[in-house]
């Protein structure tokens, strides 16, 4: 199953639909059933200690398997987040996010995967988060 | 076992603590084990079609856990989230979000329990959360 | 909303669809939208230091949920759970355990609630699940 | 960091503290944060139409993630899940299962990771689990 966008396509469509975050996230790579999405930390996504909010990374987990689905099944704006199970690992530096999304299920009504968040050069990931969209009828 | 902290004292504590937010989150009520917090929803929360986004359904959940707590063990700004899992349920109104948290075991380490999200005026929960906090060591 | 099954009628639907565990499971209490299902623990469920293990655990806030949603939509025995989470809090006594539903969504296709698991003569929660289940279509 | 175990040692160390599910796993494979494990399923794992029931998905997910960690640490039988989220994604065969277990956090007091289950002879997974495990202190 190949997706259905490219890269640009998705910077396109991701501008359109969410002009609040314009320049926040930045696609890295589509692939069959999988994306890398970088996201840009600013002050207001920092917590006390320097390190990345809690909600600021799971905005990273759920915009990640988001394009994920979409680059499959097109641009679906009104496709929705059901659940979300993120674990919190270590603490990432206070810089830029990266996000590898993982589609291990795709069905006509729902698309289940994972994500693993990563800091800018670690190995090791900050968080795992395991996500369900659901995809609206055609 | 009595809270910590008073309505004031926790509204001045999450204002130092969290600068960037100020403002947003405002607490209804503590009682012992229990926690209502309201929510301030503006543009940049809003997603296409009117309604409120996950990741800030997220942020509230995530805060409100966070205020049921640290009124429990008193200003400890380094408590940090260890895992989330949440539930989207229904589409909320675009307006204010209310959060009731509720500490099913705090213990010594760990803090353990759930949020349950609602719209402005609605008695059907928009979303449910079930949160762990880990506790850091005196 | 009422209950479509009663208690009796339950009691038999489970038997007839569940003849493994026959016996194993007590329904306590049928209301709108909740159920108090008991589990009789016997040496199989038991761990290393005479509790309860965690997969009879689940298998109590599964069961639960399931007759939960059942009373709900009536006999519908290929309704199936989509997902579960479910956070081990305290260790459980080696005897009987308790579990109480509840269910905070029911939609025409999933249902979404939460279930807490308690000790016999305990009041405070051994374990928390939320789980999913989705329902056939007609 | 090598694991602490051995095939042979892992296999003698669950039949000595899981006397009462004697010959219902089988570790195929150990290596360095990671393990395969698989579930001889019986009549008593089976669900109306013929699929593996999810309490037994549960317990191959549990008992795969504890080999993955006692591997690294060393025989401790009290090391306990603290939560497990689990997602279904397809109809099991009513056959044996395959887990594969893998720790994305490894530190003093927690194990966290997930496992991917299969049924035999299929490459797509049955079910995504997310764990963590609380390991008792020295």
């Amino acid at each position: 199953m190949q997706q259905k966008m490219t890269l640009d396509q998705m910077h396109s469509f991701i501008d359109e639909v969410f002009p609040q975050v314009r320049g926040k996230f930045q696609v890295l790579d589509l692939a069959p059933m999988t994306a890398s999405v970088r996201m840009h930390v600013d002050a207001a996504d920092l917590r006390p200690g320097g390190t990345v909010s809690g909600p600021a990374m799971f905005a990273l987990a759920d915009v990640a398997f988001y394009i994920a689905t979409l680059a499959m099944i097109g641009p679906k704006a009104l496709t929705v987040t059901t659940s979300c199970n993120i674990n919190f690992m270590r603490k990432p530096a206070p810089g830029d996010l990266l996000a590898k999304a993982r589609i291990l299920k795709l069905g006509r009504s729902l698309s289940v995967g994972d994500v693993e968040l990563f800091s800018k050069d670690s190995e090791k990931p900050v968080a795992h988060a395991s996500l369900t969209y659901s995809i609206p009828p055609k």
